[in-house]
């Protein structure tokens, strides 16, 4: 295993030490199992604050966020529309399918981003009782390519899908990116949703993520959604407190600016690089960029990252929170040397 | 908050000091994402060697593993037999249902103990396409009643479920528990099995659960399963790291033999007081006890624990690792001062 | 294949010739597919009018009701509380579970009847998100053992489960036996359920059910729930027409005069044998009846029928609207002659 | 209600004398239920044999046939590939995802048919738990377009299929018609899949399809399947009577053979009209025609049909086997007039 820096995935970067702390600091005596503690519930209550919520539940992972977030949403018949490049529709092993018996509706995105024209062409089988019914819309935030929806584009989709009669989920695993990206308060990318997840495990927790109910009425059931989808944990102290850590002076805020930083020092570095084509706007922690193949076969010598399209030649190289400059500059050095 | 210790649950304990280490201990650099990491990879190696097992795969908690668990013994239209008892039947909120679309078929079972005779009876209905067709029997070991299965008991279920088509699955959130009674290996245990489930949570962890496969040929989907079943976490070596600390020098079962101990401890205490009795036998780290209803009304006035049956006035405590002999001695002193 | 009439089931008779006249006369050129035809049209209308009912909707056997008409009752995470002998719970071979993922809480219930006492018992677990969620109460009106629920006993039970945040489903695959035994419109009957289904399959038809709504605002998804589930047949002026025959001046109720008659000669005849026992009060079209073990097997040498339990010697018998008082009279003087 | 012949589906024509004639003819004394009755039996021994199969299983209509079939052929956690066009996944609400928990993996397929190129795009994903995971192909015969595979395709599919392990569901809701026009048996069709259903309905039926199993060692669930899935009906034997009436002398291909050349004999006039362009080859009994839209409009005042694609200002015409030549005639002669 290199010792370099990897930029396959935030995934892959170790705990924030202030998350770790807040373990330790939360291992102290009994607790009331499964949520009734008073970690969590002090971490409910900020939550709610935070994103100015109805309410809000901790889980253990982002598929568990988005398949519960999807059963608040849904008529027991309904489907979904999102893009075809949707981490729902590619990246959880038809999840949302298997636990929800729910129809994905993958619609052809540009950048990763739904937009009401989109939503709109998929909705004319309405009324129709052989055609698969959409009942949500689900968009991510910052998207799977990186880019983010602005405030402006989110409130055209909701008003959008509010007046169709579709309810909207944000999947969050990177709001906080987003969040860093736009300069705005997570109440304000939060305004756009009934229900989002918020993201901690990939902006420095162990494994902690956030449902967030904004729409009021649709929170009662979650309790037994998440039970029922194994998505309750019996300490459930200790996914709390890394949400202590992370929302502590806003520490994911600070991860986050740190981790776009270094993916546009990245795509600055690498763009600069006879042959190497950034791909999307880079906005998040996430840079794609189309390199000729012998030099993405050079490259992967000493880098770890993913080849994203095989077809097209193009690659993502994601930062975390704990990507140095250093590790960037070392990369930058790498992909320009290997060209 | 009281500040006493809780005879409510196992898993209202904190976690074991060496389970922290360990968790520190692997949040150095990157890993591979979704345990193709290197604690993963050793840990899984070690739960194959310690169970002689086929495979192993971590999971996130309980009920987690349970659907997972069942979900590889069961062809598509099967149903699972069980104790009525049996936590998948009574406290999972109805997961096997909705996750796995299958019937439980809930069996009365003194000590919360199946037996080949019990089983037997559900089988009547099997070739006729109008009743739900038994595919495995489920056990749980220690039962939800602190009483455990002899090794001598599990072979006879085994072995009349192998000869009946039906494959076993064996609920282990407390092995640790029947390994300490029983004073065997883990191994021993797993043998009448397909498949397993072994317990972190209770036993000390912050949450962490494995999978055991023992027949061959049940292993390969379980990645795909495991993913759409939202048990995988992005950083699985943190999970993987919880049972490094549990597995070195077998702490797993120096933390059951305390916890059983207490519990035998506790029993002893309570059962010399007037008018309480012991229900079960106190084999793992439960006591059930039978108390005039206004005795528990006293007792809860201090003390944390459930009332199981309120018709019949049972109250069940549970003893964890850090039971300490002063708490369980101030327990039975409230005990006999309330009664 | 003897040739005596079975008193094995009543959907062993053929469909009564007015049915199959229906079907002829519906047979002429075209006609808008999947429901919108005038017949079906023509048939929901009148149904709603019978049941005095929000809206009415045709299917293709009783299973399919009755999967349909609970999941127009259902939370997503929610259970159903039935009798244990319920139809959907012993010979569906787990369909609701399968196909709802409901987990179905049996309750042992004397004569197949619910009461609110039963049904109170289990709501104990309300508010517990490990304890599946009661959301709806199912019952068979006539019951699986032959008898009915009255009037009274219809509104006590609804009137209860109402109380409590329970829907009602009524089973109502003999439903027009239950109005003959209790000589009231089929509108009374309904009153108590919030869905319910009316047979026809079993009344003479060839295969047609139809599911009655009687709450408002449960009717808006059927459509799409009855496609999903495979209950929407192309042809469906071939169901309606069925059923134009069974309602045609109440076609129906002399059928399940009729039958009733029949069973109730049939018990007046077998409860003067020695040996013979009528273990239920016959009130619809079924007679169950305690023999012998020997008697059983002699009687079975020339009539077919169904051994209910093996253990208590249990035998039922069923008749149809096409069950002579000949066909009795021959099956009662052999129950005799084997005695 | 225009009283001129629909071409808007074969699903709006009225059912074969031949088809009544046997119900009637079926409709003498008791029949054991459930599909235990002689009618079934031999029905489906002619099934076996006309399919060369390893069984046959009747079932009330295509969406049933499908979902059974697709049940059949994949492991628990699999993925369908199928054409985006694929009637399971633009036709059934969404069926299959929600009563097999099955993700639809929609391939972009010229005239509706899927090749081995179009498949192996689709397996890069395969190992990667991430990804949702192909099991089965899942092909129509004849297509949604009215065209048809060729032996040779079918069979270079299957070849394919198999050696990528995936198995091969056809949906043979208009296998008749492809039958007729390649002018082969059925059992040669059959010999590509798995598992495939025939279609009785839209050949003259009132409701009536057929589950063929060719793969051995995949019939034995489908009893419990089939009730789970609320395909089994109670009086059988009516459903076997209709499919009797269809075999008899292949009235299937003579009903087939004649809609086809009702197809062809339309679209041979209406292409000879100016501006209307002939789409997909005409193979089947459908006919897919690009008019002016204000011909379109112009049309639908006297004549039902299909509007296919409103942006593209195509027509679906379907012919049945009780078109007339005096009615493809008298549309042509408004599409002339129309025009």
């Amino acid at each position: 295993m290199t010792q370099r820096k990897s930029f396959g995935s935030d995934n892959r970067a170790r705990a924030h030490p202030a998350v770790l702390r807040a373990i330790m600091d939360a291992n102290s005596g009994d607790a009331v199992a499964y949520g009734a503690d008073a970690w969590t519930e002090r971490m409910t209550a900020t939550l709610r604050e935070t994103f100015r919520a109805e309410d809000a539940f901790l889980v253990l992972n982002g598929s568990g966020a988005n398949v519960l977030g999807l059963s608040l949403l849904l008529r027991r018949h309904e489907a979904v529309i999102c893009a075809d490049s949707a981490h729902i529709n590619t990246d959880e092993c038809g999840a949302p399918e298997r636990l929800l018996g729910t129809k994905l509706i993958g619609v052809p995105a540009p950048d990763g981003k739904l937009t009401p024209e989109l939503i709109a062409e998929r909705l004319s089988g309405r009324g129709n009782d052989h055609v698969a019914q959409p009942g949500a819309v689900a968009i991510t935030q910052s998207t799977e390519f990186g880019t983010c929806y602005t405030l402006a584009e989110l409130r055209k989709i909701a008003d959008f899908a509010h007046a169709s009669d579709l309810r909207v989920y944000l999947d969050g695993a990177r709001l906080a990116n987003a969040a860093a990206y736009l300069n705005c308060p997570l109440a304000e990318l939060a305004d756009c949703a009934d229900v989002l997840s918020f993201g901690g495990t990939k902006n420095g927790a162990i494994g902690a993520e956030a449902l967030i109910v904004m729409s009021s009425g649709l929170a009662a059931d979650v309790p037994y959604l998440r039970k029922q989808q194994t998505q309750l944990t019996s300490k459930m102290r200790f996914v709390a407190a890394q949400f202590d850590a992370l929302l502590q002076d806003e520490l994911w805020r600070a991860n986050a600016v740190h981790a776009n930083a270094m993916a546009r020092r990245l795509a600055t570095g690498a763009a600069a690089v006879p042959g190497a084509e950034i791909v999307y706007p880079v906005q998040a922690n996430a840079v794609f960029a189309r390199l000729d193949p012998n030099h993405i076969t050079a490259l992967q010598q000493d880098w770890s990252f993913h080849v994203w399209g095989e077809q097209d030649s193009v690659v993502r190289w994601m930062t975390a929170f704990d990507t140095t400059e250093a590790d960037v500059d070392a990369f930058v050095t790498s992909i320009r040397s290997s060209a």
